[in-house]
């Protein structure tokens, strides 16, 4: 197991990641008899057992909701603060977030919002909640307009990445957490690209060394960005390579088509391509991060019923347009991004084209 | 004119109070043409066409909602924020609350969720807002399970307490808000409870020169509170004097019967029993008190209907409960305030008999 830090002040937490980190939260008494657990019901069913046994609750106060980020809500939200209110839990009660993504997120946000705010823990159960959204105090829910449109900064007091809590994941949500387990490589880490490119066997086989020094080494890159800009006024936007494309696409298949990971997957892949369109990168080079998108399952294309206009206009409601200016982090070189404002809707809508075109050298 | 700061390093925003304190917030850019004006329908018939006319504002951005304390509400939030996403207000633009503390509340809370955060203007058009909820970035609603129960600390950039804005306010509004500024003076400034003593005829009267002495002493007195101690860990929960007691009597009344002020008019009254109860107050003093809250035309008396009973109960769901114990506010002597802890049912209940016995002398 390893520790790492998000350096934040007097609002630092620890993340444990590996074997062992679920009974280190609970040995720590960060979850005590009170605390209210929140969870979905995928997690209920396949994880909850393991995760009370290890942590030895008895009587756990609970709060299940339906699976899937369409019930990433304020509804969802609302339903649980009322439930909070039933269970009469003060000010110095905490939350316990048990599930993927959208549980952080909904969780994280009740809990900045009740009593405005109490403090909350992490126990991420999907690998793209434990390399991505479970770190980092970005909080929120959907709106039928726009993809996290409603939200609140809000720091973890702690996080266990427990690889015991992953056994149940399909293979398709687990492949969705390399996506983001990539890009950490493409934006701040040419080292830890090259070492994907070598162990993406070791890695979609769920070795736990590989998956060990993956996670945490995604983990230790967003700590230190967070711990540089929380609230993403600077490099912060570099977490988001692929992810205006990602949002847009998620939007058009209403959060149902595309595992986040899928989309994000895809966005990079279409990120790259901008990048060689505005001549940062070469040809070949685009093709090297298709091809490990590739490698670990993931989708490197737009699907072909998209139609890119639509894209274009979906990504004008994202929280990264700055009048009129399209925002979309690029790669100057692999573990190098940069911002770029794109106001042209062309150089958007041929990214596709040039995507398709090269798509046979790596499918 | 005066101009205060609540001073929060890179979070420091001005207060202006007075004659021509709309025009400054107007003419330093700080209502532009794409900011959302949130208010409500009161407010919208008797206040708005001055709003726009000071500040030339042609083809404003409106929310208004019903006004009212029962539409203090998630749902109202809800729908302000699918507002700003169909005005596709961006990051970088901002909200002016135009109204009363129910309006300040809503729009400080929506501005808080809204793309994690955007900047918000506090314009308060009652007395009390001005004196109290406009300063020091509490927002939130309530729910039928407690009041202010959801909600996040954000700060405005800026407050303007226009005396313009005032004029359409009833009586009782009005002296809603002397009950406030009543509270500064019992918990940190004895000279300006004697003030108000000598000068609560003209302050009534709603003369100038006494109002803005009055409101820029509270704003200032809140101001450095809040500086001290933004998330309330500390001396901020002296603001909280006569609270405690005001949210049970709000929530027995279904937040209908009793404006705010009047809630804490009656609750300080029964915070200053308590004092005497405890040793801190001599009967002398607690009659000081009454007749000052008395002479501003507040009521000092909880109802003959109100069964001491329910209000205890209703108080354990109060935020400012730990383990069981009621927390109250209460006073070491005028000027001065302190926490007290109180777990004896009995103790509480018993004021109500006290503050009865002692009520001919002063009404």
């Amino acid at each position: 197991m390893r520790t790492l830090t998000v350096e934040l002040g007097d609002r630092s937490y620890p993340i444990w990641v590996g074997a062992g980190a679920l009974s280190q939260v609970a040995d720590r008494g960060l979850i005590p008899d009170n605390a209210v657990i929140v969870t979905d019901s995928r997690v209920a069913a396949q994880v909850l057992d393991r995760f009370l046994a290890v942590t030895s609750l008895h009587e756990p106060r609970l709060f299940t909701f339906p699976t899937g980020e369409q019930h990433k809500t304020l509804d969802t939200v609302a339903d649980l603060l009322t439930c909070l209110l039933e269970f009469r839990l003060s000010r110095d009660d905490h939350l316990i977030a048990l599930g993927g993504g959208v549980v952080g997120d909904v969780t994280g946000f009740a809990a900045a919002c009740y009593m405005r705010g109490i403090n909350f823990v992490q126990i991420p159960t999907t690998l793209l909640a434990q390399v991505d959204s479970s770190v980092g105090g970005k909080t929120g829910v959907n709106h039928p307009l726009g993809k996290n449109m409603i939200g609140a900064f809000h720091q973890p007091i702690a996080v266990a990445c427990d690889f015991d809590l992953l056994d149940t994941l399909s293979e398709r949500e687990y492949l969705s957490g390399i996506a983001e387990i990539i890009k950490y490589g493409l934006i701040r880490d040419v080292d830890f690209f090259v070492w994907l490119e070598a162990n993406m066997g070791a890695l979609r086989e769920r070795d736990r060394g590989a998956l060990e020094f993956a996670v945490a080494r995604s983990c230790e890159i967003k700590a230190a960005i967070v711990a540089e800009d929380e609230r993403e006024s600077g490099v912060r936007a570099h977490l988001n390579l692929g992810h205006t494309f990602a949002h847009a696409l998620e939007t058009a298949g209403d959060y149902f088509r595309w595992l986040h990971g899928e989309a994000v997957a895809i966005g990079m892949v279409l990120a790259a391509e901008l990048s060689a369109a505005n001549g940062d990168l070469d040809s070949a080079t685009v093709q090297r991060i298709s091809s490990l998108i590739d490698a670990a399952g993931l989708p490197c294309l737009p699907p072909d019923d998209l139609d890119p206009d639509t894209l274009w206009t979906l990504m004008s409601l994202d929280k990264k347009v700055q009048a009129g200016k399209r925002r979309f982090i690029t790669l100057e070189r692999i573990g190098r991004a940069r911002v770029m404002e794109v106001t042209s809707k062309r150089m958007i809508t041929n990214l596709f084209e040039t995507a398709r075109d090269r798509a046979p050298a790596h499918t």
